[in-house]
């Protein structure tokens, strides 16, 4: 047993916190309050980080194949992904944003060569934003076998019918990957595919950005109409029918990264709690000097500490065992880690005031836009009932 | 004991409950879509619902007094308020919104004849909308006294300097009443006195819209930067040395109004979450017949009863009693109330997935506009020191 | 709208609150110490307790027969049963214990008059204990259709057969009023009848005093099998199948009398909560100072006031609409005052640390014999679910 | 990063569950009810699960001393300790039991010669039973600064007053070690000593078990005043003001144990639950199928799985960095677990409902004797200052 990192994560995640203190906190203002203005187009601020980043060869450390991306395992590439995490613009600053990643990864798994050169060298580049289309506003996510958009053979084409939503940076996006069902007769798991559909094909009617806790801007969280929407055969991703397998396979290293980067919205809003309250003053003494504070902050160390953990050793038993094997601590974090970052910034939010509500500080922000975590990629009941069975199984 | 509402109260329900239904509900999309385009300007559709309101005489029912409002009790009124708070739009179309409703309130108990001429009218007929504008970024606005606002005396004027911020409504207000130290050498209770200051004088700078949950539109919670703002001492509420009181004073009433409001959020809330449970169907049965989900909407109907209980109890205590000998009482309301909504909200949110993050209902409006209630008036922490303390001293 | 008592109950609330205080609290060292050497026999002070009470009219004040009882209604009652509730020796010293008030209650209201005289009264005299046989071992008590206890007609007589447990006082009781079923093959709420089985019957067989949390003194939680237990038909309460309708008519009122007296214990908990707060100096400071302990005093009286006022309501509501009007209010009252009392009981341990866990005060027994009340009469979840299906119906 | 045990962590892991298996879990029922008859002598059965244990070389693992001890590391000893709290008798029959564990620690680090022969040997030859005498009745254990006990060098002795409490297992122990103040004027740290009391001395008054959770069986938790108790200065353990560096020797290890034999009671507790769930029909299903049922289970399981984890990380620390480099992690662990384990066997009770309070089932008595561990060892609360002021500090 062995809780050090290795030495090249340690590495890494000085280098990575040392960019993240250089440059990306102090655009944080800048970028975050020009974001407001509905706009998707890059900050020429973010522009110059990525540039450096790339420079640096901080780019890219998300992707484990060795040949495109950086080769690190999951667990050694968690911690930096925390560290992204601890700003909005972290992840993107490294090229390590998802949806992105998450395409970028099936592509260099799943995607022939064309399909390769084509799209992921332009991602791996960071030349195109890419979108994700699997959600649908009448099936509930976590449940594939309601999946109703349909994928029509048609010679050597697809023609593709539904209706999508929550389809996250679609404005902008170069490309959609889209989770569609080409064999409804099939077993449930055999029913899907996903295809990739360029975002300027004909019958690809990008409705309107969702508002999502009031705001429309940047890529949006997209409804898109797929309306006799057609796509050569050679856009199938992997075979007809490896749809659900596809999604498992970049779900498990997909809620690795968005556990660990809540854990580091977490230790952000832990780290801004505390210079706070070494700082504010009221009835008479520091806020620090407070019992009912100091629960807050103990609470929240114990809370990051132990999903953090709980992080790890799901990431190092995929990375030891493999991703089926980790199922169920996947499914843990999943709960662990969504729920925790909100008890962390609600306690943040109270110990600030009416500071807390506002966008002065980015504990309000990530208050908001974090609630989803409990609902996207499976609400928590769904993984709990995983977990559940997993336990009561073992016990038959 | 009698658990039963007056005659009165209870005919006042019907109507407000039936108005709600034909002219409010509908509205919300149109107005609050509206609403996002950063303009305090009232939406066409509300100035008729409005206009009918007055008409059918449903206008001004919080005001107690006799005179100029309904001349309803604080426990009469209650049930008015709870059906209002249902719909974003509720209480304004009663013009009985916060701040206006406060304000409204210490103008007919502390105005000056001319004081009531001159803005009280206009308020009562809805002509013009007000702020209240208290809280300070520097001093925690739960500790009067550290106020730090100045209005020093010059000859026939009050010179007021200061920096004061969520100031709600600013943006298209009439005036301000202004919390200011008139004697910073008084006893903490006796310091500050209330002034209505009328947002065109000179020195009363608007300098923003905070941005709250990032949102800057309606009349905003604006940030305002008092230099040698200059008003003529028959503009002061009360006497010197007043302003404590007459907070006071008002926010008894006004925490009764938040927190029937906010039962009424509530109450929309599980009735939306009902709906939805008995419609939606996933992973082999209806939400409506999962353990979980019906333990959501059994805690939600016994939180908000027992809060809708016990601020019925503050108001009839506060009635017949006085408003100090429900000081306890109003705390615990405050407390109980604010932190309620939000569980409700959040298994609101919950149970709808993506679309309870999504505007498409009211849900994550109300949950992300609802969050600053446990700090408004008064941090949570605050109240319970408040509750303790009495209860402490009670067996020393 | 009214919240004050009337003059009849707020006197007897007087003079219980002053008997108490006189006579019971002071009893409470030896009588308890004393119960612990597992024996049934009636303490002679409390014995001389009980004389006195009865001696001053404070006796059967919960029946609500004008004939045999105080005639209260329930809300009249519900204040004088939170005042017993605050002593383990409350209950008992005014006649008004469980099960006891039960099977006085039904005696009374479906007793037949040999019943009455023959049971009745000697109850009423507080001569005799009696028990209540309904939970079995192997089915789950809170689906009465599983029930499996079997009574079959033998001529003039029933022949019982089953096996109970959980049967409270059974050492030392006159009788058992025992649930059983007489027809299998009815509709399943008429399955069931009450029928009177003197504990002295052969085939009453006393397996054991369940230990419950270790404890096997008093009258016991007593496991009994039925083996051929033969009573005369004329023991049947009511009409055959009545079962389940006299279980639902004592359940009502035996649900507000639990639901009061646990407030009685929460109540009491946090007057010793005051005391040891306002006393013990830890750290710097006294713990009264301490704002985690002001937070949990004061959600501790905000839970028990809220749970008051809930079942005032209900039992206000059951008073003025029936038994069936509140069922709701009544599953509400029963989830809410067994979660608080456990919740405020548990702050008040650790407040005590280590006196907390111990015998000297009686926190550790509240605590550890209150769990129960979460199962008892149904546990959380079934109520919860008759709560959520209600409202869920509203919505359909 | 390497999450998997060493293989003789892993090798002793089995044997000791093996045991467990065969030998302890089949004894509890036995050992258990004879504890009930307040006796401290070891049940015949117990004895003999000694003598095995032994003979197997499954004894003193806990003791990380090579010489006297089995020499395994906190983190290599954590998982057998793990496994040993799943029973009530499981620290007991490997010779791994409180506070025996800790004062053989301290007597194998900080004892002479004469005091290890005289009395360590003893101790792990199993033939005598110890106990350890800090808590005082009117000082709070967590304050060491407010110590009152006193030893008074009188030429070759130490005399002894003072009053303590919850010094468990008194009854039948060979010797108490005592932490008493020998310089009440030095630095608070420095003040006490703790010194060796053989229980025979006279002076040492056993006053009473004190009845905890309403047991007095066993050892006890004894209260005992110590009066003009007079030892030789050879008694001494370590030097003159020694005693709060010694305690805080014993309790990093000391709390290590707490904590993964807590875990123990959870994983057992959880078991217990699956079981129940597998085979309980109410109200048309499974408990198996009910989704509250599965959310107990899963939550169980990330809560004790993260537990683990940050006990793991604790050991590992204080292995590698050292006892005081963990002191955070310890704290943590502390307040972690003694809550994960209340929350986990409420779950069991409830899902057991009325077996669930008896006795028939350990999780009863693990609940009402686990509740001490939020208290013991440092109350929560002053956890979670330490936790609080260390991170406060780094934000300085």
């Amino acid at each position: 047993m062995d809780f050090s990192l290795s030495s090249k994560s340690e590495d890494l995640r000085k280098r990575v916190g040392t960019f993240m203190d250089q440059h990306v906190y102090a655009a944080e203002k800048d970028v975050l309050s020009h974001e407001r203005a509905d706009s998707h187009e890059e900050h020429p601020v973010m522009k110059e980080i990525r540039k450096k980043a790339k420079a640096e060869g901080l780019w890219n450390l998300f992707l484990p194949d060795k040949e495109f991306g950086a080769g690190l395992t999951n667990h050694e590439y968690a911690p930096l992904c925390e560290l992204m995490g601890r700003s909005p613009l972290g992840a993107r600053a490294f090229n390590c944003m998802a949806p992105d990643t998450g395409n970028m990864e099936i592509l260099a798994e799943y995607g022939s060569k064309d399909q390769k050169d084509r799209w992921l060298k332009k991602c791996l580049d960071g030349e195109i934003r890419t979108c994700f289309s699997m959600t649908e506003p009448d099936t509930p996510g976590s449940d594939p076998t309601q999946l109703k958009t349909r994928a029509v053979r048609q010679g050597d084409y697809y023609v593709i019918n539904g209706h999508k939503w929550f389809t996250s940076g679609a404005i902008g996006a170069a490309f959609a990957i889209a989770m569609v069902v080409t064999d409804p007769d099939a077993e449930p798991h055999r029913r899907a595919s996903q295809i990739i559909v360029p975002t300027d094909t004909p019958g690809f009617n990008l409705i309107r950005p969702v508002p999502v806790m009031g705001h429309v801007g940047g890529g949006g969280h997209c409804e898109i109409i797929y309306k006799d929407c057609k796509v050569p055969i050679t856009a199938l991703l992997g075979g007809e029918g490896d749809g659900f397998a596809i999604s498992q396979a970049r779900l498990g290293p997909g809620r690795i990264h968005h556990c660990m980067r809540t854990i580091g919205i977490a230790e952000r809003a832990l780290e801004l709690m505390c210079k706070r309250a070494n700082t504010r003053w009221t009835h008479g003494s520091l806020l620090a000097d407070k019992a009912n504070i100091q629960e807050w902050i103990a609470d929240s160390r114990i809370e990051i500490d132990s999903t953090r953990l709980m992080v790890m050793n799901a990431a190092w038993k995929m990375d030891t065992l493999g991703k089926k094997e980790a199922r169920k601590e996947i499914s843990m974090i999943k709960v662990m880690a969504a729920n925790m970052v909100m008890r962390v910034l609600d306690r943040a939010i109270q110990l600030y005031g009416a500071a807390g509500v506002s966008d002065d500080y980015p504990i309000a922000r990530f208050w908001r836009e974090s609630r989803a975590l409990r609902i996207a990629d499976g609400p928590d009941e769904v993984h709990r009932q995983t977990i559940a069975r997993r336990e009561l199984r073992a016990w038959k």
